[in-house]
């Protein structure tokens, strides 16, 4: 990573609201681990399991709770959160991908589509049929953006993302590369032992400043959107299918599936692997532990699991046989139980 | 969506071989869902859930049972299946993405590649030496086509899918994007500590009128094809491991992973997130329930599942700690029934 | 797949230091399996399952071990590891896609990059600022490479990889179709209700000779680098976070997903589908069935599993239910023991 023009304790302090212990005039160029970081580094300390190391650090600034400063030699941030406080700082020396306004030579847009002369398109990218690039907005090189789509104000599309049709980005909105908004739901219909693919004439709708991770996919709807609310993040590899509706500031992690017309809540999180089951209503502020299925609508927020942690094969294969059984277990004890009475 | 050209419900009774009730000279430019359907649109009734919507419904005319039109007022379709009819209609309705014939001049089209005039070869798409394009097949923008593959008549590559090497699709076969069909499969022998590849020299075969989802990986067979036989449905995120033989009419849903050479019969449904493992036979007919663990051949039609159903965490952690220690359990309940004898 | 020019028992001997058994001029042209292969090909013999196809193969030469190939009447090649040698047999007659020397005219490689003129950057790619593709080096079609990456020599991106930025690729890496590499990691913050992108600045280091699937996914760290070291397989369809460390010759089946900051050991390997939490250790050797969760550390080296075999659903939902009450089951018996004492 270059360095960044240094940047003093103080004048961090000033910008974020935070307050210093020990010498103002510190300065960094970057942003580094505790054990890492050298006297032109800043650190920080927010998870208490490493507050040992702090001893020992180099850093020429930590960032850290009043708590955790006591006893502290060095140039110090004193933040209410200081891992809020290090990402926005972080944010200041983040380098940023060169992305120069205007259309490259080579991306192919189409003549009924619409690129605001703010916005950037990347090389070998295309843009269909009346699609729209706002103001400040950034489609990466290698896009397909097909027909009917709007990539709103200072959106980024990362590098290779596909829209394919009737996709609506909210403004800074992120999509990182691989990403597929847009394809065709899984709606089938059987005739005569043959399948019969249902029309998907819905589209995709984003709110603003909402993440989606790469290779994600989010189909577009049936007959109406499938829609993600605001400010919501989604990790890689995610299955979110036709219809489904995100609420607001849910996170979810890598590898999650949800199936059709499901509608998630606001402030819900999701762990890696989770499976969500179609037409189901999972309500605000719900939060799924990993590998876990949910296949009845949640209707109290709170915590949910079913995900059984590993063990040595040997024992667990014992166990597996008996889970199996457990039913017919479960009957004998209760018939013993019956003939103790 | 653009609305098209009207349609009476005479017209679509006569072109889909069903029944009007009600006033035939009605016309609708679309399709919508009952509760969102004005006038100039058509809605239809299949699952009774959504009987009671039918009352208040505005469409012009409403594709149904016989059974559910009685009481009805407005104009009806009758049909047996709604569903499928439904799918018909919609299909008359739906906007075609642009693909004019010919090779778009930022194509990179080898040599010895052969692209039918009728086919429809979009921007910024590579075909490798060798490969066929055959009529009417449209490959979208940013597909990269390798050496020695075949896109069947009238298939449609919809933007961005790789087909890597000896990839043979049929005709109609549709491929979304992100798919990436006849990447080496995960072949490996390990010599002195340390891998070694075993070359992958199948190919991929589709059958016709299948579809393959958005960022679905079908990798080409290690000595012989990997087979995907026709009418299949896969959806996104699925993983498909070398040699996996899959029979017509199978449909397979979001995230799931099928180990090499396991051959998956004829009218399966694989809900999400299922696994199976490699070298397996799944007979024809079998309903395989989200998120279940198939490791071992199945030889009967019906329906299997191994999933948990979440529950509140603080319930489920204790459940858990009792399922690991199962077998001891059941164990100590066999010795007391023993001593009760 | 084309024939290779002819190769006889003889010369596959010298160069692979075999034995042959019967007529060392027979000469073949191709691969094949057993039951397939004709006089012209090289069969294999390695799983005892297939050991009755010795008896019927058609096959020119089979590589054996000397135990089987006791009344084999014809060519033989005695190997201690008849799958390795195989591999490397097969691995001549394995066809080699076309990628010449320099850079493809329709490629757009940034002013500042570097590309060794012995390197191959084929049509449509993109190569970003201070990005270095070395000697040998092959950058397929449609690929998007950003900024300060560097491609190892002798590295093979197969076709429209990203490498988003700050990716180091040792030498002879592969990378299969629609894998990213250093797209951002999933690091967040939460402040008055809404997220806050932790920027990630890390990148991306896989060692040499080490392999990537097909839309597999290894997000930059956050601070110090996501670390792949060398001779490591991933399948396709992995989800590898920021800041996960793999260890040399870890081999990783499809659908994978493996949380931040997690440290895999060396030789480990983890079947399909598992799902590791983050900030663990999994020492070396470790296997890891499929399905499984990893949600602590492993610190001895064997067989790990949490994965239910799928049972017919009529029986597993009354097993599902029971163990939604294991606990308050096993209080019930732990009560009555208690009470039989």
């Amino acid at each position: 990573m270059t360095a960044h023009a240094p940047l003093t304790a103080r004048a961090l302090a000033d910008r974020f609201a935070l307050t210093v212990h020990g010498d103002p005039d510190v300065a960094v160029v970057g942003v580094a681990t505790l054990t890492a970081a050298g006297p032109d580094r800043l650190a920080f300390l927010s998870n208490p399991r490493y507050r040992p190391q702090l001893a020992h650090t180099a850093a020429g600034i930590v960032v850290l709770r009043e708590a955790d400063a006591e006893g502290f030699t060095g140039t110090a941030l004193i933040a209410r959160d200081p891992y809020v406080a290090y990402a926005k700082i972080a944010a200041l020396f983040a380098p940023r991908a060169d992305a120069p306004a205007g259309v490259h030579p080579s991306a192919v847009v189409h003549a009924t589509a619409s690129v605001d002369p703010t916005a950037s398109v990347g090389p070998l990218t295309t843009i269909g049929a009346r699609s729209v690039i706002s103001a400040g907005a950034t489609v990466g090189p290698g896009c397909t953006i097909g027909e009917d789509c709007v990539v709103g104000e200072g959106a980024r599309l990362v590098a290779r993302v596909s829209l394919v049709k009737r996709v609506r980005l909210g403004k800074r909105v992120t999509v990182h590369p691989g990403a597929v908004l847009g394809a065709d739901g899984f709606g089938l219909a059987m005739e005569a032992g043959r399948w019969l693919n249902v029309p998907q004439l819905g589209g995709v709708v984003v709110g603003d400043d909402s993440d989606i991770g790469a290779n994600t996919t989010i189909d577009c709807g049936a007959l109406e959107d499938t829609v993600i609310e605001e400010d919501v993040r989604l990790d890689n590899l995610i299955q979110v299918a036709h219809n489904v509706h995100i609420g607001a500031h849910t996170a979810i992690a890598g590898c999650v599936g949800i199936a059709g017309s499901t509608r998630i809540g606001r402030y819900c999180m999701l762990a890696g692997k989770v499976g969500v089951a179609g037409h189901l209503e999972i309500c605000d502020k719900v939060v799924v532990h990993a590998m876990t299925m949910v296949s009845a609508s949640i209707t109290e927020p709170g915590e949910y699991s079913s995900g059984i942690p590993a063990q040595p094969t040997r024992e667990w294969r014992k166990n597996a046989v008996r889970i199996r059984q457990l039913d017919s277990l479960a009957r004998r004890i209760g018939a013993r139980a019956k003939g103790d009475e």
